[in-house]
């Protein structure tokens, strides 16, 4: 499952080289993974009330090409790897046919309360699996 | 008591006009109120600690000068009213002699688990009645 | 003319009192303040690419009820006054029914080259006229 | 030369994870690199005044430890690569002895005008040459 949302750039997310800055683009990625697992089943709040978090460990961007204020932005998501103790995602942010960012993401979960790595329940796990498909 | 404290403006605090986005400010606030509690005695961390939350009630601000990447401005923070289940700050922020902007805030304090407006403790009250004098 | 439109809270608008951040309203009402202009016939890109900017002079807001990450957010725009040289617009902000912020704004229109105040050419102003019945 | 900057973080810079938001680190990259550009004898107001910008291209973090709100956190940044077209910098972000984030980032120097990859002029370069020593 690839998915795409859509996010018009706000006024406040531009610098004042007239264009977005570069640390919003990790935040649009983090629009796109909560929308994947939306689409996939799952809610982060969901996950959180059961006791589990899903802290970021690693995270990388490419910039291409520059968005600015009211561009309409497709963020496109990617699974590209699944454990039970980790997921990876990669992104590419598009406006119109122009490739503006290219980016990875990992995060683990865990547990809410000790903080350490855990491993995520079947019923979770399950969903995830078959939107990796 | 009156607090200042010394914020240079970061480059992502600038928008696309090349001057510091509005809301911007609203978190600048925040970095002096907390200053102020530091030097009255109190931490946040210890606040909510203790069961504590402070929630903004109100805020507003006047700008009448913008301020760009780089500058250093001054935050002077002025307690205006205090009980305990609330507090109100106004705020001046210069550039050199130029004023800023004028604002003020209202917090009160909640119980961490209700949620419901609660009244400070004495040990606490007792550090902002003499910051305020 | 009013105009609404829906945010879902994203997970980088909280805070570690597990709410949106106060300032992050703010951002909210520009949001609204850009799609009310859009819906009038006018794009900030245009006004910018025409020599005008439209800083923010105060704003104002009350917080009645905290929102909190993936909450749908309604933001209703409502224009209050209209000069050729400034624009006042009120808001409120609710969860479902129930009403999370009430705030306002000042903006003026400045010369994009100047930075002085100055007034809107007769084809902007008409444009808000109307959408201000 | 390598330089260290101290940053308190903001209650503005947390989410509801309790943590410093992974995107703000990015922020943070950008605070250190900018102070560094300053020991070396550069300040990117005089090189956006000459014309140049010098847009971000890369950027990736891997994050150990999270820090939360009031930590005081020592950011280190290395030079690592330079050449009048293009920058490389790592860091390393500490709370005490504790790794919490690596991180690299790449940039380039741009014409304002055209957009387009430039080449530093020696003034610069000898300086940014010099504090890579």
């Amino acid at each position: 499952m690839i998915i795409k949302i859509f996010h018009r750039v706000k006024f406040y997310e531009t610098d004042l080289m007239g264009v977005v800055h570069h640390a919003n683009y990790i935040r649009f990625l983090e629009m796109g993974r909560v929308e994947f697992l939306r689409q996939a089943g799952i809610t982060l709040n969901e996950l959180m009330d059961d006791g589990f978090l899903f802290p970021i460990t690693q995270v990388s961007a490419e910039y291409f090409h520059p968005a600015t204020f009211d561009d309409e932005l497709c963020i496109e998501v990617t699974p590209v790897e699944l454990t039970k103790a980790k997921m990876v995602f990669s992104y590419q942010i598009f406006l119109g046919e122009t490739l503006c960012v290219k980016a990875s993401s990992q995060n683990v979960f865990t547990n809410k309360e000790t903080g350490k790595i855990t491993r995520l329940p079947q019923k979770y796990y399950e969903k995830l699996e078959l939107a990796l498909k």
